[in-house]
């Protein structure tokens, strides 16, 4: 093998707002570490944005800054382009028109990647480049190199994610301090964690994101963005943070992907977890994955999941990754999807109705007798069998009483048909509330040594 | 650039134990998921053992046993050798005549890169093949391919790591039900997670191995594994973790590698650290590494230490990144040490003297007036500032009561200074104890809010 030596690798930058900052900050103090690890330059050679006059505070040479888009396409110096503009339409666009001039590309737009990922990905397979995406889910968190790389031969069997940062940090201030969700929203927005609409995130939207990415990379198919149940967490009343506590659990949003023997489970909602589960003790904005796998066992990467340097680390990882390849000359070393592309089928994800776990259920009931043995009745009649009961007396000034079990293994769907006959009981005077639960002690033959 | 099509890439494995059968398990049971993913088949093509009679449950055909190391050695068609056969002498010879023999090599033997990887290194780079041992470090952990690849381009402030699993265990059950050392470790060596020796384990020399392993890595620096201040965990005093666990503290025994000003610190001993911090949640068996990143911040990763199946994820994870260079002709696309062989220094790490940070102190008094006056006069006089202090009465048929300090930062010489002239007091029934703490809200300029 002919190998030419370069003594540096040009990219070219789309978006100098916060990730793209954060990147050539990264790039240029970092260089000559960058260079004793390489043996070679990363040279930013050209960055576009629409504004090119706000100084960054970072020490670049102005002639680099470009409002033409053109001027990175057409340079046949540039072999790799970094999209650091977010949005969807015109960074696709933009991400597409790279590819096709040949150029490798790395993002961290997730949801671009989540909803116009297949154009992106057919195109980058068609014209023969690299895409990396490692910012993409998790920030800093090196989760999809893990999955390509760290497991290529490793059999997943489920994925627990808490990657959204603003719910995690509303729900630990709603745990830790008491605060009710508008509260500890409205503090997550003065702390820049949150968005001023921040809808994307708390409606667990952004985790779907992020979930539908790692999807292909897991299991090697791919599902529609929109057929991921999602669930958010603007619902989530204290008194049920409080009643998890009391049992044993914390409520965190999680994403959930499973790969079970009647089809993939894919979803995003409240779920609690046992204080003894590492994952419940990630808090404020720390985002971290928990991954079972077959052979590896329990595995869990934690760190910063958004923010100008840590998603800027994880883009610099990507470049330099891409960088080696340049060098040598080579392509698609790893399958930007992990799987071949043309292997990768579409599949819809389990009916909610057919998911099968623990379940916590929250009753309000009049304080009157028989009422426990009604809820009851018609749970056993639906199949669900109850792990534990807390009822306690009725507050002051309350009208109802809380009922509050945790069930054995239980369907869903037979969840939701109790639910259906336990609200019209007269007794029941608000909705019923249902909580997913995830512990290992109380499934069947579930071990009691298991911690995760 | 011209690729040899080639359809299988073959390897030959040294040591048939308990990893050896994970590794072969792994690429014989996967062999179809990792043939989707990679396009090519990873072919066992010879095992070399001293027994290859004992049925290691593994479906593999006989004709692949050998008992000659030549076998895999003179085999043209082997590219990459697994070497599992632990020890150090004869698995440092056997490397090296594979090196030599102009073959990639792949271990999980952490005493050997410790203590002999100069020489594997060196031949490895004249020789020109790769060189990886992912599960040299944390088992299934991918913490060599973070530090190397999604870390490459930021600086490593400091890493705190719990990567023996024996002794996390132990200290786990001391802390959690209350067991004496010896009973703990018992407990571990019938449960198979300590051997029937457990020095290496419990004196913190495994630890260092590992510490050892990952400098050059982190730093481009390379330290001799002897010049790494080591203390095991034989001898924590249960007093003292009650004491810590009352004062918010849970005992660790910590791999901890920091750049500072002043020099590079590896030093592997126990150390307290906040419940809040979720290294203190680590449990059991489990291990973990903490990395904070000068850009990318927090980062934990988490998992299975040790063990067949763990262990071998991880070097069937190296054997396939080896693979992909195999079937493109290509080599060290990245540095097996992340820096160029050549460059790397060896170094000594600061005297544990000069260590700066906060501790935690006990001192046997007998219960008389003015022995608090008379010890915090000694510590004031050597510089160190108190944060809090534990006195409780005596207990019934004791002689002497327990004083407990926690200290703001301070000098390791100053600490032992003030332990030789408080320990001469005749007030002073047994030799003071300390225990360094890792805690940022008892440091100078700590932040209250960081939980890492």
């Amino acid at each position: 093998m002919v190998e030419k030596k370069m003594d540096c690798v040009k990219i070219g930058l789309i978006g100098y707002g916060t990730v793209g900052t954060g990147v050539v900050k990264i790039l240029t103090e970092n260089s000559s570490l960058i260079k004793k690890r390489l043996g070679y330059d990363i040279v930013v050679e050209k960055i576009c944005d629409i504004d090119i006059s706000t100084d960054r505070g970072v020490k670049i040479d102005k002639s680099v800054l470009t409002t033409d888009i053109n001027e990175i396409i057409n340079d046949p110096e540039i072999s790799i382009v970094v999209e650091t503009m977010g949005g969807i339409d015109l960074a696709e666009e933009m991400m597409l028109s790279a590819i096709r001039a040949g150029k490798n590309v790395v993002t961290a737009n997730k949801a671009l990647l989540a909803e116009a990922g297949e154009e992106i990905y057919k195109a980058a397979h068609e014209v023969g480049v690299d895409i990396n995406f490692e910012a993409s889910v998790g920030g800093g968190i090196p989760i999809i190199r893990t999955l390509k790389e760290g497991l290529v031969g490793d059999k997943v069997e489920f994925i627990f994610g808490i990657t959204n940062g603003t719910c995690n940090y509303i729900l630990t201030r709603m745990t830790e301090d008491g605060m009710a969700f508008a509260q500890a929203l409205k503090e997550a927005q003065e702390l820049g964690y949150a968005e001023s609409d921040p809808t994307l995130d708390i409606e667990g939207l952004d985790s779907a994101h992020k979930l539908a990415i790692i999807i292909p990379i897991t299991y090697g198919v791919k599902v529609d963005y929109e057929d991921i149940y999602t669930e958010g967490i603007s619902k989530v009343d204290p008194i049920d943070i409080k009643f998890a506590d009391e049992m044993g659990y914390k409520i965190k949003l999680l994403s959930i992907l499973k790969d079970t023997k009647d089809g993939l489970e894919a979803r995003v909602h409240p779920v609690m977890i046992p204080f003894r589960y590492l994952l419940s003790n990630v808090n404020f904005n720390l985002n971290a994955i928990y991954i079972r796998g077959e052979a590896v066992g329990t595995i869990l990467l934690y760190g910063q999941g958004a923010g100008m340097m840590p998603t800027g680390t994880a883009v610099v990882s990507d470049i330099i990754e891409l960088s080696r390849n340049v060098i040598s000359g080579r392509k698609k070393r790893v399958p930007p999807l992990s799987f071949d592309y043309a292997d990768i089928k579409k599949v819809t994800p389990k009916s909610m109705d057919d998911i099968v776990t623990n379940y916590y259920l929250r009753f309000s009931a009049l304080d009157k007798p028989g009422v426990l043995s009604k809820i009851s009745g018609i749970l056993g009649d639906a199949n669900i069998s109850i792990a534990s009961v807390i009822q306690k007396g009725r507050g002051a000034g309350e009208e109802d009483v809380p009922v509050v079990m945790m069930t054995h293994e239980a369907k869903e769907s037979d969840i939701r048909k109790a639910f259906d006959e336990i609200d019209k009981l007269d007794i029941i005077s608000k909705p019923s509330i249902f909580y997913r639960v995830e512990d290992t002690t109380i499934k069947r033959g579930g071990r009691k040594d298991e911690w995760r």
